[in-house]
């Protein structure tokens, strides 16, 4: 999942998610699924057109793949679009065990909604307790590795656009609940479901795509705004990695003559969360074995304090269109940066455009 | 709920869901409540366009119906459309104890958006611990019994329909999440909201409807493929009955030692979950006194391992359309059904279209 | 929060939310931030299209801001919209502590979708144990104040309108979860999201808004009917204050036993929940400092039982384009209010429309 972080799933072909299989319009597949779990299992065709017995609901459209053997499903592809396949048999546990993966369609003609970057990813929720490997397949709310293609931030990689590239980023979600896909930069617009392609008379600009389970939506947008920009789950547990969600807060507490006291057992102790938990992403602390810290990943100005479900979508001019290596990170043309401002501030006003003072502080009263 | 499961929940005229109110645009209606609760209730006309003082948030609109009292409601039906009711008064515990219902208002142009066939149902969510009744009223999030019209697969009848019928599913959700109610073999389009019909421009593709909390979607499609076709919410937990979530996860565990020491006290002792939880879709285990198994239901070709927001929908030639009860399993015609392959497989070789092999296994690594 | 509840939170300028910041499309805004919080932040500028080291990613756009420094951000407005803000450094925490606030760039053409009435909220949940003042902040699922504005009611203004107002209410989602929002009396349509305007062949009507997390809907009608239409989230919990959700039911539990030898000792004492909740709406008891009752807040007609997410959108002939305070509650035109009914019931039969009796009660079976 991560860099110190292995989890024993389920998969196909030693993967999960599974291969991303591809084909185009019109063409006739055959795929042969030999299953080598300890118990039976199948295969359904999420949102492919196909005859009632190749759908692969096991003890409806056919039985159940029994260990050890082979089954083979063969239907044409009679539309082009995103799909993607898992088990429909002991559902519950194998999905929860990684057992899934994309299929998709290219459209027969070319020239149908063409892009130069084509991204694809599944969202997948696990439940795998520190130090261990296996996810708990019998939960259904409190899951803690948020993952993408069954990996985690920081182990994602970019997604590297060309300037002016056409892009479409394709998501579909087998977790147990929505997950609002949110990229910096830009508005954009979803152009194809599950269902198949989303008319442009219906098309909505957004900048966070709800994707709701067992749904796929890909949206589009031409790359025109260069830098690095965020793109991640919305759901801001959905961006930290394994953590206790019942732990009490200690904001504002007055630690330090506990502190005074642990420290003479322990002269190195820190204690945390007075003040927030951003100092967790700035320092290593000892972790279990196998697992990952809440927070992490570094930036070109500072730690990121993320997690789980989150990348950073770089648009670079001039990208080699045979490479989209990871470009490093983005040089801030000059003026386009945050500074920091030491001279006066104006009289304290806000809501006096075009200029706005906005104070964080603690300890406040709602408005 | 289903053979062997009662719940004593509150409803209306002896129901839970409520009886489906029927009426035609343009009508007046009168209804007359009598409440037989042990306290007030009221009577909210969700989506519906009528006088303020009709709209029974109990307090702000009337008075609440004391027990024992008849309240009456009257008001002209000004749109069609698929519409709800249920009590804004105590509402969370009403609601929770099951009173709700569904109210139809068909367009006084019956060459309006004409179907053939016509389903409603209603999502509810109970919290009902195994060997008991009533349903624990202030659970938020942890449901175990995942209701359509207050029932449960197996005992949800399957949707018996035409082919070449004009389909149309109505479908409200009083739960407290997101029900993504997909159904296999076809793609289609939401035609209604409780706010009104969806313009063609509108509308989009889909597999999965995602239906909101306090919301209604109808979604209809022309009935061309033959075939046993699953319906079910896309939420795996969702198609499970009575379960715990916080169970440890045995799958990979070497039980075979524990087996034989348990099995000196009782010889029949069978240790589960090592493999999965398929077994249990296979056989009868003793159960508590008023509960349902997790998984359950057979199929034409084995056990279907399901439970909860879970039917199939059963589109065939030549169905009579007086009668429409339900025509047994589908018969897949020859070389329409996945099959067992004995021979050689093909070269190992995923992402050769037309030919692709996967092979699902466990203790993979994340690609 | 309300009358009773104070919450010790993180936000802008003293408040939480924080201030909405208003400007027109075209304008260059440049704001200070001074940190005054005990760590670093950053403000990301949710929806805007601005350089990428203006966007407020802490250590990707630009370093955190350290507490006590203030750093300045400067952008052009190129599109007009409805935005919001919120902190990018330590997201989880400093979100779960209030630090959010929406940003409305008006659009430089005035003629552009203008409106009468122009409401706008922000919805934020907290977990704050009764007794208590900060937020536990790890929490995931398990929130007890559901907010509009850092608000619950009865203690959120009603939405004051003038028959025949053109109407926006603009509503942003910073929780964990959906939320669907729902006015009575109306149907309407979304024209606006975070990502830009919806074009009108796009548009669904709609009587429950399903706000994703991340997202902003805002969503217009003409204010044609009269009357007190209650606006709150469709999850029952969310129009509930702090409770507890794992409490036992005691539906239809014979208490009077227990009753007798609790008298004994405490001769006032009621027992509770054995026929609903509602009760809980009507008297005062003994709570906790600093908490707010589950169930609270009185109409004209009684108490309303509700909390959290909830208030009244109160439509009026003649109000004062200037003024717009509470007209106080709505008189019903005669034969508009739901009547109690003391003659004969007709004959038992639903579904014979225009007539219709239903009768709610408790101990009913499934249909």
């Amino acid at each position: 999942m991560a860099d110190g972080m292995i989890a024993r799933l389920w998969g196909y072909n030693g993967q999960s998610t599974g291969p991303t299989i591809e084909a185009v319009e019109g063409e006739r597949v055959r795929i042969y699924v030999t299953n080598r779990l300890p118990e039976h299992t199948s295969v359904h065709w999420h949102g492919l057109i196909l005859p009632s017995g190749m759908d692969g609901v096991g003890g409806l459209s056919h039985p159940g793949i029994p260990p050890g053997k082979t089954f083979v499903y063969e239907f044409d592809l009679i539309k082009s679009g995103t799909f993607m396949y898992h088990p429909h048999a002991d559902e519950m546990v194998q999905m929860a065990m990684g057992m899934m993966g994309l299929f998709i369609v290219h459209p027969r003609d070319p020239a149908f909604m063409p892009v130069d970057r084509d991204f694809a990813f599944l969202l997948a929720a696990y439940d795998i307790d520190p130090g261990t490997y296996i996810p708990r397949v019998a939960e259904m709310t409190n899951f803690n590795m948020w993952t993408w293609n069954s990996r985690i931030f920081p182990d994602i990689d970019p997604l590297v656009v060309n300037k002016g590239d056409r892009v479409r980023v394709r998501c579909g979600n087998l977790t147990m609940t929505n997950h609002p896909i949110h990229m910096h930069g830009y508005d954009f617009q979803v152009t194809c479901t599950d269902g198949g392609w989303v008319p442009e008379s219906a098309r909505w600009p957004e900048v966070s795509i709800d994707i709701p389970v067992g749904a796929m939506r890909a949206y589009e947008f031409d790359a025109i705004h260069e830098g690095d920009w965020a793109i991640h789950c919305h759901k801001s547990h959905h961006t930290m990695n394994a953590m206790g969600h019942d732990i009490p807060t200690f904001i504002g507490a007055d630690k330090s003559r506990l502190t005074q006291m642990i420290r003479r057992q322990q002269p190195g102790y820190m204690p945390m969360g007075t003040a927030g938990m951003a100092d967790m992403g700035e320092m290593s602390m000892e972790i279990p074995e196998n697992t990952v810290p809440m927070m992490t990943g570094w930036g070109p100005h500072g730690p990121l304090e993320m997690g789980g479900m989150f990348s950073v979508v770089k648009v670079r001019e001039g990208i080699d269109r045979d490479d989209y290596s990871d470009p490093g990170w983005y040089d801030n043309p000059p003026g386009t940066q945050a500074y920091e401002w030491t001279g006066e501030l104006p009289e304290h006003a806000y809501n006096t455009s075009p200029k706005t003072v906005i104070t964080p502080r603690g300890g406040v009263r709602q408005g």
